[in-house]
């Protein structure tokens, strides 16, 4: 039985799929840099430059880096549960960071313009999907984190964190089409019609958001592309079972 | 065996999150006509008005129909398969009549204003998604409708089917999202940084269609709540199998 979960792998054409989802996120960051660098003059904390800080750590935290915490556990199959739940932590701890950033740069960059904050569908949006990635994030370090917290909640609330995992992925990515729709309207708002190229790269960008949504969703609702359970953590799960359960393992 | 497809069943609270899912698509629906009935003049083919079937035919067609069509087979769980799927096929009919009247509304509305085609984002998101749509119409019509046709393609192509169902719907909701986006800065961009009453009934609706899109997408994506073979089913399946590979059933 354990050797089945071994050899039962049929993992096909993920990793062709992964690797293309990496080449969709770094196109869609390069896209979002090259957009704000050479259209809208660069990025910098103080001064005109800071709105430009917003969407570069958008995209990347809260999309680029959600997206490969999503496919952590696709792609390090072979690795203890363990470490892939901890480069899991790491890289939304990482994500989390980076998207404080990008939402304090808005929020100053507002208030020094003295711009009306939160009135937009994409405002709207954008703190609705980091409210309840905030929730996601402190529900998921008590049960999933914490020793010893939550083991008996732990297989009820996992399907959850999975749902919202990435149902908050396609959310942020939404959020940032609403960017790009409200910030090319109000930059080129005469212009955009006949599409110049930086609405061309805008757009472009948009798809690529939407590809990179679209594999990354693709490879983890898979069933057959799940992690299987090594050998040892069989094991293990078995004596837990033995142990809470009271009963023998059917097979010995 | 059979008794146990029956007696398996656990839909838990389905039916309140089904019973939602309505509430949300009606008044998404309601909020749409409002919108542009109370603000924005109306509905009517020929004149100045005729833009504004295209938000009501996308949201009921792309939006609400489709999200229904999903819904088909969690709900009508004891009625036959072909009936289900006989409904489910119906739902996309008028999905696709319905939302082509919207696409041909936009476009002969731009045609009579000379206002351009196909620039914004807004508008390759809804080509791509709609293209896409029209091909898995297409393929599902020939794998499951067509009879005789893919009996050997059809369980293969369930799976990229039941996923770009999905996906389609989340695409939809995200373009109606740039949609709305886009309305409002042409026709209040001095006025939405203030948030009036029209500025805040379309984020309400776009928050909406992200619910209606959430709770759909919850429902669909649990396998506990997949619908059960009927035990009439479950007996022809094992015949068929019997009669394909040449093997006995292992239980008579």
């Amino acid at each position: 039985m354990m050797e089945d979960a071994m050899h039962n792998e049929n993992i096909g054409w993920m990793p062709y799929l992964v690797a293309l989802s990496q080449v969709l996120g770094v196109a869609a960051l390069a896209m979002t840099g090259a957009w704000f660098a050479h259209f809208r003059g660069g990025f910098s904390w103080d001064g005109d430059q800071q709105f430009n800080v917003h969407p570069l750590c958008m995209v990347l935290g809260m999309v680029f880096l959600c997206g490969e915490s999503l496919l952590v556990y696709r792609v390090f199959r072979h690795e203890t549960k363990r470490a892939t739940k901890i480069l899991h932590a790491v890289l939304h701890v990482l994500a989390l960071f980076i998207s404080l950033v990008g939402i304090i740069a808005v929020f100053q960059f507002h208030k020094k313009k003295k711009i009306a904050d939160l009135y937009s569908l994409h405002s709207w949006c954008g703190i609705a999907t980091f409210t309840v990635y905030i929730f996601q994030w402190i529900a998921g370090f008590i049960l999933f984190l914490v020793p010893g917290v939550g083991l008996t909640y732990r297989s009820q609330y996992k399907s959850i964190h999975v749902f919202f995992g990435l149902a908050l992925l396609i959310c942020s990515i939404a959020t940032s089409l609403l960017g790009i729709t409200e910030k090319l309207l109000f930059s080129i708002p005469d212009q955009y019609s006949m599409l110049p190229s930086e609405g061309a790269l805008a757009n472009s960008l948009g798809l690529m958001l939407v590809a990179f949504g679209l594999v990354i969703g693709y490879i983890v609702t898979r069933d057959e592309w799940k992690r299987q359970p090594l050998p040892e953590e069989q094991a293990l799960s078995i004596d837990f079972k033995t142990l809470t359960e009271g009963e023998s393992p059917s097979e010995p």
